[in-house]
């Protein structure tokens, strides 16, 4: 069993990309690691020792710069395109995560790989913090498609349902539907649409509309959104933890030798906050729908950050996620109208 | 020079909003107050000795359960319908104030009121806090109109620059489009079209995009977008506010006498963060495009908040807002192709 790690294209690549599938190789054995990247660069990087890792040599990167779709065709000796192109191919190969280009991510893995039969197109699903400790909730999709139809947020529904039971054992998670009020009948013509569609849908626990404010309530298992609010949401969820703790340094350097010393006491318990509020922490964004497991990290990911994301990887693969997805899409397709 | 405010229908209503309203009226003797609601109960809240507050008894309430259109046509006797029908009617009322049921607020104000010329749809302004201190950040639209057109969205962009100047007192604010990206030609097709129409849009500083996770972090003035996913943005901002000081506290309680000692020492300083994030503290959003000031305070309004939505109104009628709005309207459909 193998999994490719795109070890370019990130804020911290290779060397944290490496040491992270490093971290990860030394304690899973039976997994195979295959980094893309300059060779020359992984292996400097590569601790010595760790005999489950392999190296493809793929000298170009891929950017933000880059327009994803050009530059998944055209840079053929890119670390993405070539571990893309050995995920396709290899029938050992279950998993890719990258850190690099969200944009080229996306639309290498929908032009590269096979999407799940009757899936209309793969969409992106982060995992959220709430307030309830140790409780996740899905958000899908967060940026893949602007657009979507009413169809695509049903099997949104049906995608991230099999998620939160596959990773979280949650065996009949609440799904919602993020709207702009609670009530039915609410949101533009995309959302009046698919409420029926979602409130209808075999297989799924759905329990209506969920505003911004309570996703993170711990109320709900799996938010379905169009990749355009979803991505509204998920980043001006970041920008308000982000901005909180501006403010409260600024009122700490402010306050006085009182709020200095309350801060340092405080501090254990502000850091915890802090890494809890933080999405990162806990594996990537996976983009659901194709015959492959492709794990988004955040382009800032360290070590840590990248073997969780592997570590997710593997564990989607063990509870056989994908095929639990393709036989909830069967089953929805026997029963539709 | 009368403002209307709306005393019933609020989490808090009568008693804060009267008691709000006095409040306002004891330091502005120049101005008159009409407050909206049953009779008997205003008076009971209503201090002695506020000689600038009138009273029209209007015993039905319009609640967030009553479908809006309905209501405000067929609740005549509402605060809601009465104050709407006053300040249509009195050629001396200025503004509209209420903490009653958004939808109501909005269906009504716009059933009630007339545009100003030009105008498609009004729709909904609320200010934001932002990292830098003392500063704010509009968004518009919150929620008035799910699927806005294009030419919607440059209205917002008008609107909300004139009120950034007229309010904040800034020369030449910064206008972005929130989208699921900072580059040009990002979001979905409603963005992407609107886009190069607010870059060429005379009478604005069109700064591009601007990404969720940067709204807050004072770069910007206004910031335009479609009334679904500003209402998500807003909104997901209220509850990850809420979520970080939950887990705070929660780590506070599991952190020993050490967290707790340090939380006592910082309380002044977190208090003067929730404030700070509190967006309702400075004043309500504003419904703007309508001939008359409207002011969506929210529903949990106390005395304090209700007398700075009504300074706020007056505020906005001193700097003859919507008289610049006017103007700059004008001035836009003279010069557009």
């Amino acid at each position: 069993m193998k999994i490719a790690v795109d070890a370019s294209g990130a804020d911290y690549s290779p060397d944290e990309i490496v040491k992270g599938a490093a971290m990860f190789a030394s304690t899973h054995p039976r997994a195979t690691l295959v980094l893309f990247g300059a060779e020359s660069e992984i292996s400097a990087s590569l601790p010595s020792g760790v005999g489950n890792v392999e190296i493809v040599d793929a000298p170009e990167t891929i950017t933000n710069a880059d327009a994803p779709a050009l530059a998944v065709r055209r840079k053929k000796s890119s670390s993405l395109t070539k571990a893309l192109e050995f995920v396709r191919d290899d029938p050992d190969a279950v998993a890719l995560v990258s850190a690099g280009s969200t944009g080229a991510v996306l639309t290498g893995a929908v032009l590269f790989l096979r999407r799940i039969r009757g899936i209309i197109r793969p969409a992106l699903c982060p995992a959220l913090p709430t307030v309830v400790d140790g409780k996740s909730v899905l958000l899908m999709d967060c940026g893949a498609i602007a657009d979507p139809k009413p169809a695509n947020l049903v099997q949104y529904a049906l995608m991230s349902s099999v998620y939160s039971r596959c990773a979280f054992g949650i065996e009949s998670p609440r799904v919602a539907l993020l709207n702009n009020g609670a009530e039915a009948g609410k949101g533009d013509e995309l959302h009046k649409a698919a409420y029926p569609l979602l409130a209808s849908c075999p297989g799924i626990d759905f329990v209506g509309n969920v505003e911004g404010r309570d996703i993170l309530s711990g109320a709900v298992d799996a938010v379905v959104s169009d990749g355009f609010s979803g991505n509204v949401c998920l980043k001006s969820c970041e920008g308000v933890a982000l901005a909180l703790f501006d403010i409260l340094k600024r009122e700490i350097l402010s306050g006085g030798p009182r709020a200095k010393l309350g801060y340092l006491l405080l501090k254990p318990a502000l850091k915890r906050v802090k890494k809890k509020m933080d999405y990162n922490e806990n594996g990537g964004a996976v983009l659901l729908g194709l015959d492959k497991i492709v794990i988004k990290s955040h382009g800032s990911s360290k070590a840590k950050a990248i073997s969780n994301s592997i570590a997710q990887a593997l564990s989607l693969h063990e509870s056989r996620a994908l095929d639990e997805i393709s036989a909830a899409l069967a089953e929805y397709e026997s029963t539709a109208p």
